[in-house]
């Protein structure tokens, strides 16, 4: 059986700041912005992810591969290649794929000892 | 009066992931990831899941049943055929339906002593 | 100058809990599930809200006036017209309005001594 | 290379309010209400967000300037011109813009020790 892609090829997520400091040191509870990404489809999704800042050139693209029928959630912390992003920092992102994914962005921010959350589906583009 | 239905046929919710712990024992309170579903039509929605993983094939369908003009609240942590969901690891879910539902995305983490939440309406596909 | 009307006239928001206690009484962070209606334009807006539950008949409407060119705030917990919506229950609701308007649906969770907060934009019907 | 416009020349978004105080007095962690801003193309976006109250008339607009290739986070704490928005007051907000943008809306509430965070992409507008 054939699984046809779903979602979009274009997504933007506006919002994005990685807290400077955490309360913990575990993985799973440090502070952390991310996104989630769902290929649906049989076929390997190729990602390419571009970072937008409020005083300089865009930086990109940060490649990421979804194997087909598979999920990967990205920490926007862990992107090292071309540079990694700084913390304390407002930016956006724009992630492309060759093949229809759906996106989704959550923050945890871990700056105090009680942990906050927040998610949205990203803005699908229409073209 | 008939209540024409509402909504779409397949939505998709990239993020998921079920706390390891919680601060209490309280169902309640218990660290969860849920789904709720309204199905404004007369009639009976047949509701098909398939969560997706980022290192092995998909699992499903898990099977839930809205009676027509009822809302229906699931939590991940509950499904249990055909298997259940590991909790502290990273999944997708795919939700598809014989009627037209809304579906919408729900996390109350309290792996700390004062909850945290997020939400948002899943990502409705297209077709 | 006219100003039309921005958005829908039909909307959903699957999830609604309204916590069952407070860790304080003050009106500002005392719990509570709440939507958001904005009427960019003119005319007045007539608001029906109806509320589906998982195990019995939907309850309304609830009826609402917002004035052309003003937002309403409306918590699930005021409303008393036909009936009190039950606290630690789930529910749903659907948002009718004989203008367009745009919803956001938004809790405040302060059962613990540390608030928590979510919210989204409703899901806006397509007819 | 030429980059094409992302996104809706017009969004709003229902929920809107100021929390009155904070627990801390850090820019990172006070209490606030924010837009973030993706401006995807090489244009010059001239932004103008108009404020909507429940008790008198809209107010603005109020401008601001986002350059090509730029995001811009806005906290509504900072509007000035053309008045100060009240904290502790119901508000809306709608999102004109000359080229495309796309517009997502966080708040952060410090009023208690821990902080909470919530986060939607704003309605996207039809025309």
């Amino acid at each position: 059986m054939k699984h046809p892609p779903i979602g979009r090829k274009k997504w933007a997520i506006p919002e994005g700041y990685i807290p400077t400091y955490s309360h913990t040191t575990g993985r799973d509870l440090i502070s952390h912005d991310a996104i989630c990404i769902l290929n649906a489809s049989d076929e390997e999704a190729h990602v390419e992810i571009t970072i937008f800042f409020s005083d300089r050139d865009p930086v990109g693209p940060y490649r990421v591969i979804v194997p087909g029928r598979r999920t990967k959630h990205v920490r926007f912390n862990d992107l090292e290649d071309p540079e990694i992003i700084p913390k304390g920092v407002d930016y956006s992102s724009l992630i492309e794929s060759n093949v229809e994914v759906v996106v989704q962005y959550t923050r945890l921010d871990s700056r105090q000892a009680e942990n906050a959350l927040m998610t949205t589906i990203a803005f699908a583009c229409d073209n």
